[in-house]
Order: structure tokens, then C-alpha cells, then sequence
């Protein structure tokens, strides 16, 4: 005999999700609201695959200081390696690159997908999650880069968010390496490792503060459990500066944004640079109409790609939600963006202007969600009909095929529970009504109908059980089995 | 100096491909088809991820013999073994056994989404494709089965196929089953090899036809080029039997087919048992309305998987196409499914009936595709507005403003071409309408708007030059800067 198998354990690996139905329902429906917009600017869908060759995407990823790391790796059968793309961007340019002599320039295209990250999951922290881009490879112009922002002020409200409960906010790299410039860290490979230590300064602002800050930019910092984290080494009147750069953004116009920050960045060439850029995304923004209340320029937006090299955009939700110990927080970043001037250069050699942004389906949708945006009661209503016997096996068949062929959602109880069970397995569905037709209705040529959602309500009303008992004559009731469809309808289309 | 870094090579891996815009576009509209008839039928989406725990789903592989070959497998940060999952079904069993206390059962829910197979690809043979299935978990009943295949059959229907277009084909592996039983193979894992050899001979109908399934369910058979293939050592009077069943199909009713297989399985009590599970899969039909033009039984039907337990179904598409060497043939399969009592089995200890049914989204888009089916110019129509100088920058972006607002899809163009490059890339994404403003048409308050579709259309007709002027006066013409949008909707509404 064979040995008896051990059972396995129906698990799914730390950071991964199953979602289902009314969920999912929800989020489609949002999704389809931001394509609506992303088509209405222009772009077209593009799909590429979840695998790529390891070498042509893994070179730049998120949040991370070296290659590969948080990289999901495979190797197939012959022994290549290839990865699980961690974002949507690096395919892009890919693609770009692999058709760069068809495709029209600049490309534009959106893309939906799930991206996934070989990281220690955490509280809303997946390794596989949903994003969705937008994105334009073959230009250099500001104009795209104040596209972007009002693509994502659109989307925000076109899934239901009022202006005030979202802000885009625009930064620029050029800016930040300008003022480095002027404080002694040199522009190009050899400043690399300063900037870098510079930018992990500044996106700690929110969780340490400008005191923490200060610390991170000079000598270094010593945690509440003694934990040490070494300094960016920047000397006090550096620091400063840094830190006047950082809070330049705070509620000034763009305008005013843009005076503080050349005073700032002197007389550096990339300085002046950026700051020239920001005027030319304002410029575009003024003409569209948007004003300070949908697209603002700060500078503490710092955004971990290592990639980008000119603006970048953060898009925030500003309400308040309670974190987990029940303080009130800003709701935060539900994804960004900015231009990757370099990202195609890789592979055609020659310089590839590109510049996009991304939008993180689940962190919105969850913020919808707790705004109560998220929408009700869309999911197609559910008839179930219930089985008595043998024969109402063959007459259910022949009820849920009238029904189906009327349009309506509908399926015949196919376990072996008794009416007890199936009633409860409706309910267990969300389903609006049940059909029974036992022996009794079959003789009289009628089907009773019962409708779940107004029982329910009225079970939860009713002070006594006589009182329901009174008040259930319409919550269930015979109707001709002729006159099936029409009896449904009915109850579909109550609205209390 | 830094080394100069080598350039990288934009591909990808062979068997996966990217897709576009209008592409993308038309499968989405078939899927939305499909979805509807799934929901009118009652079933839940769900959604689980790519990744799964090797173990939990690697033991049943569609089309392979040996576990976990052609699994794309995996490690994590913690030196986990996971993998991709290669079907929808496994992960299934994996949510069902998971969530066994809390899901409504049955539990009825589609699936759409990307599986992954470790394997060689071929022509239109991918390893990366969407799969969009059905499954209801905790159902021992003949009628979910029925319901399946009325699912698929509506499913082809509403995404415009004909009736006599497709057809559903039903085998059950009990009727063979008994029938191996009849001719010595014993039941159980003991006969679980010899099983195995003669679905494989079987499997091979299509390709070798009865003389080469003959050879290979007896001594085996070397091909035109020598090599030769085991066979499954039936006895002649065996092969005779089993080749009977295969054949058992071809065109009767249902109910004959039921007849003949009941005489093939003689006193087999699965054999018996696997016809009174078609006659009811028959009755359900029946009861719907649903005849032999739309889902027949055929032995001939195989199905790789091994862990299907009853009836099996597969869809096939009956028109012909051509074949790489210009052959006529049908098109064939796009998807199938079956019944697998024991795969929740693994997790929980205890049977837990199943049984569903998959459509390969590429396979199926394909075909309609052939047959002119998949819709066209449903895409959005876009608009280009040039740009002609500096001060263009800031108009153009206007009047996309107010474009955009009336819901029409449009975009500056952003490169930094010349008006000539600009009407090319308007060409490239098949724009419907391009507008030019330079210095004249400011001075003058208009806008130029130029009919891209008609242009095409006029300049392919003309037979000079001369003509095509002459013909030039409603494709291209001004209209007030603020009758724009008006304009522009007066092309688009043109339907020549």
C-alpha cells in the first residue's frame, strides 16, 4: 500500500492577497474611471509581460541602493535568468527601445499590471501589487511633465475625490543637485554616493522631522533604542541650506516656490536649470487652469527612484484616517512619477527623454474606500432558486435559463443542504431573492419568491416575532410560475 | 574614468510578447462579453496571485507526466520555494481548502488572469497567457457539470460566434475507465501507468489518426523518421475495444452515444456509473434547451490533466482556417475543463467535489479575430493639435483643455518634429483629426482642422493630383477658434 500523504497547508506566502467579488467589483470600477481619463489625454494601452530578461530590467530598482536586490530572480529551462518586473517603467523602456524605429514618437501609453517585490512584506506593504502608469518616451518638453500632473488631478477626481482632498505635488532633481552643487558635493558619478545619502536624509522628514533631518544631513543619528545611522557629513551652514530648500515648498504659490529656490540654488548651471523647468511646467498649468489648489510645487518631495533626473511628482491624498493606534494621519501617497531622461539610453546609447507617472490601485482604492467613494450595491443582484426534490432538480434548470435569458443573475442551488442550508447559502452570497417551488407549488402552478434583502430588514425592525410574521407578506409571496420573471423583477427593482 | 557600459540588448525572452492599443482594445470588448454571461450565471470574480507556495500547487501539472516540470519555479528573501502558478485551478483548491469555514458552498467563481508554463514554446504557443475560467467547488451534482458547458456555449454565442460555429464535447474518464477495467487494467494507482500510455494514444486521434493510435495502444510505433514510440501492449481484441470508444461519437445523439459507450463498459460498475453521469449531464441539457448542436458527448476528447476524476469538456471551434503550410483545417480548441474531486482533497483530508472549465483569452480572440468578429474602430478617436512656434505651446495645451473636457480624446503633440513629422505621428497612432494653428490662423481667430480618415481615403482615390485638390475642401478647413470643439465633433460624427 501507498504511504498515506501528508496533508498540505492551504497558505499563501507572507505579502501576497486573494481578493473576491464585491471588492473587486469596486475596483474595476475605479479603474475603469482612470482609463476613461488616461484615454481621454492620448495614450494608448500597452501590455508586456509579468517575465523579463533579468539583465534588461533589473539594473534600477525602487527604494533600493543596489541592483537586484528585492528582485524576484527565476531561471527557466535553458537556464536564462530572468525576473518578475518589479515595476512598470523598465519594460517600458524595453519596449521602447526593442521597436524604438515603428513606433510614433513620443509614445504615449498607459499600462495596467501587477508588479513584485522580494521585499519583507508589511501592514499594506504587498510583494505583488497592482499599478497602474502613464507614461511619454521620446520627448523633452515641460509641457509633458504638467501633462502628467493634470492627468493625475483628473483621475483623482474622476473617481470621486473633491479638489482639497488631493494635492500633486512637483519637485526637481535638477534643483537638489544644483544646491548640493553649491555647497562642495560635485555634480556626476563622483557626488553619487553624497546625493544619495543627501535624498535618504530628506525622505525621512515626515517620520523624523527637520530636527531628525538635521542630524541625517550632519553627523549622523542615534535612534530611541540606541541604533546608530551615519550622517551625510554636510558641514552646519550646508545643513541649512538643505533644510531652507526643504521647507521652500511650504504653501507658497508656485511662483513664490520658484523665487525662494534660485535664491537658493545660486549660481549653479543645474540649479537654474531646474528651477527654469518648474516655470515651464507652471507656465503650461496656468494655461490649462490649474491652479495652486490641484498641482503645487514642493521640495520635499523626494521619491526613492534612483532613476530619475528631472522632475519628479508625488500624488497625496490629504484627509485624515486613523493610523494604527488610532492617531489621526494623512491619508499620503497613493503613487508619483517623474522623468527618467536616461532609462532607454541603456540600451540605445543615445539619450531617450521620457517622463511618467503611476498611480498605486489598492492604496487608492483603500482610500475610496474609507471616503466611502468606493460605490454600493454595483454587483449584479443574485436570484437563487432553491431544489426541493428530484423533480424540481429539471424545473429549476428550466427557471434559471428564463431568468438568465431576461438578463438577470441567477443559479440553481447545486449542493446537497436542505431548504435551511440553501437559504442560509443566499444569504452567505449576498443574493437579492430565493425561489422555492416545493410539491405544494408545483400542484397549484405557482413558485414562491422571497425577497432576502427587505426580510432581512424587516427581521431586524420588528419588535416581536408576531410583528414580522404581520409584516412578511410582502417580503414573500406566490406568484404564477408564468409570471416567474416579472415576480423577480419586481422585487429587483424595489429600491428601499 | 568610468568604463563605457555596454549597451543591453532590448528582448525578450522567446514564448512571451508584448501588445497594443487597438489590440488590447478589441480583447477587452470579448472579455467583457464573457464576463456578463459568467455573472448572469451567478458566479463570484476572484482574484489570487501570481505567486504561489510551490508545494500547495505544483503536484498537478497540466500535460506533463512528472511533477512540477514545467513549473516556473522560485526562491524568496527567506530561502522559500515558490512559484508561478500554471492554471487558476490549483490556487483555487489552495483559496477553497483556506477558506473552507467562511465561503458560501458551493462556491462559484470566475477567474481571469496570466498563468505561467516553463516550457518551449512553439508557434502561438506562449509561456506567459491569460486564462479566463469558472469553477464551482463543493458540487457532486451532474448539473453543475451540465451548467458549465451551457456556460461555455453561451460564453461563444455572446461574443458573436454562430451557432454551429463551436461545439462543446463531453467524454468522462469513468467510461474509460471501465472500459480499461473490462480489458484487464486495474483499477487504482496499480493501473495508473497503463492508464496513463493509453490517454496518451488516444490523445494523438487528431494528429495520427486510427492506424497510429492503433500501434501505440499496442506495440508501439516508429515514425517516418525512425524513432520509435512504446506502446500501451493492449492485446489486439483491446486496442479493438478502446478504438470503439474513441469512435463512439462521431455525429449521434447524446443519447446514442450514451447507448454505445453503456455496451463497451459492459458490467464495469465505473463504466456504468460514468454513463449515468452523462445521461444526467444529458437530462440538465435537455431541460435547457440546449441540443446537439451545441454540446455533444465525443470519447474522442482527452484533456491532459491528470487530475481530472469525471467529465471532461472541451470547446472547440469548427470552422476552418488555414494552417501554416496553407492547409484548410478547423480552428479547434479554445479552452476546456472537467471535474477533479480530489485536488481540495490534498489540503483538507476529506473529498471535496469540484469541477469548472477554462477559455485561453489569446486562443479565442485569435479566431474571432479570423472570422472579422473582434470589432473594429470601437478605439477611442483621437485628435492631434500641432504645435507651429512658441506661442503654439500655450494655445495648443488650451485647446486640448477644452477638447478634453467635451469627453474627446486629444493631445499636443510633444515631440520637437516639424508640422510634416507631426502629421506623420498623427498618421503612426491613427488619429482621426488633426488641427493646426501658425501665425496666419492666429492673426485670422481660426483653427485649421484637418479630416485624417477622409484625407487618407481622397488621396488613395484621386487619380491625380489635380483631383485630389480639386476634392481637398471638406477634409481640410477653418473654423472659428471658438467653434472648435464643434468642428472637431463634426468629423468625428462623419461615418464615410
Amino acid at each position: 500500500m501507498p504511504p498515506v500523504p501528508e496533508l498540505l497547508s492551504p497558505r499563501l506566502p507572507r505579502g501576497f492577497a486573494d481578493r473576491r467579488g464585491a471588492d473587486l467589483h469596486l475596483v474595476r470600477g475605479m479603474i475603469e474611471k482612470i482609463r476613461a481619463v488616461y484615454e481621454r489625454y492620448g495614450f494608448e494601452q500597452l501590455e508586456t509581460p509579468c517575465i523579463e530578461f533579468a539583465d534588461a530590467v533589473g539594473k534600477f530598482l525602487p527604494d533600493q541602493d543596489r541592483p537586484n536586490e528585492g528582485v524576484f530572480a527565476l531561471q527557466d529551462d535553458d537556464e536564462q535568468w530572468l525576473c518578475l518586473r518589479y515595476d512598470l517603467t523598465a519594460p517600458l523602456a524595453r519596449f521602447v527601445a526593442e521597436n524604438f524605429e515603428t513606433l510614433p514618437l513620443p509614445f504615449r501609453r498607459y499600462q495596467i499590471g501587477q508588479v513584485f517585490r522580494n521585499e519583507k512584506p508589511g501592514a499594506g506593504r504587498y510583494r505583488e501589487f497592482t499599478q497602474f502608469d502613464a507614461d511619454a518616451v521620446g520627448t523633452a518638453s515641460m509641457a509633458a511633465d504638467a501633462e502628467f500632473c493634470m492627468l493625475v488631478a483628473d483621475a483623482m477626481e474622476a473617481v470621486g475625490l473633491s479638489r482639497g482632498d488631493y494635492i500633486v505635488k512637483v519637485n526637481n532633481r535638477k534643483v537638489l543637485n544644483g544646491i548640493l552643487e553649491m555647497i562642495g558635493v560635485p555634480m556626476g558619478s563622483e557626488g553619487e554616493a553624497a546625493r544619495g545619502a543627501v535624498l535618504r536624509a530628506m525622505d525621512k522628514l515626515d517620520r523624523l522631522g527637520t530636527d531628525g533631518v538635521r542630524l541625517l544631513l550632519g553627523k549622523g543619528r542615534k535612534d530611541p533604542s540606541g541604533d546608530f545611522t551615519a550622517g551625510a557629513g554636510l558641514d552646519d551652514a550646508s545643513v541649512e541650506r538643505v533644510l531652507a530648500f526643504l521647507s521652500a515648498g511650504s504653501d507658497g504659490s508656485r511662483e513664490s516656490v520658484c523665487q525662494t529656490l534660485e535664491k537658493l540654488v545660486g549660481t549653479s548651471e543645474a540649479g537654474l536649470e531646474g528651477v527654469a523647468e518648474l516655470r515651464a511646467i507652471d507656465a503650461t498649468l496656468a494655461a490649462s487652469g490649474f491652479g495652486d489648489d490641484r498641482v503645487r510645487f514642493d521640495p520635499s518631495v523626494v521619491r526613492g527612484l534612483a532613476y530619475y533626473t528631472g522632475p519628479v511628482y508625488e500624488t497625496e491624498l490629504t484627509f485624515e484616517v486613523k493610523d494604527e493606534n488610532g492617531q489621526p494621519v494623512r491619508f499620503g501617497s497613493v503613487g508619483g512619477g517623474g522623468r527618467y531622461d536616461d532609462l532607454v539610453e541603456r540600451f540605445k546609447g543615445t539619450k531617450v527623454p521620457a517622463t511618467g507617472v503611476s498611480i498605486g490601485v489598492s492604496r487608492l482604492a483603500a482610500a475610496l474606500s474609507m471616503k466611502g467613494l468606493l460605490g454600493a450595491g454595483t454587483a449584479p443582484k443574485l436570484v437563487i432558486v432553491t431544489v426541493m426534490d428530484a423533480e424540481g432538480q429539471v424545473t429549476a434548470q428550466k427557471m434559471v435559463r428564463e431568468l438568465r435569458d431576461a438578463g438577470i443573475a441567477s443559479e440553481v442551488y447545486l449542493g446537497s443542504g436542505r431548504l435551511g442550508a440553501q437559504l442560509k447559502y443566499a444569504d452567505k452570497r449576498g443574493a437579492a431573492v430565493a425561489i422555492i417551488e416545493g410539491g405544494d407549488e408545483r400542484a397549484k402552478g405557482v413558485v414562491k419568491l422571497k425577497d432576502l434583502v427587505r426580510g432581512a430588514q424587516r427581521a431586524k425592525d420588528a419588535a416581536t416575532r408576531e410583528e414580522w410574521r404581520a409584516k412578511s407578506g410582502d417580503t414573500e409571496f406566490d406568484v404564477s410560475r408564468s409570471e416567474l420573471v416579472a415576480g423577480v423583477r419586481r422585487i429587483l427593482d424595489r429600491t428601499d
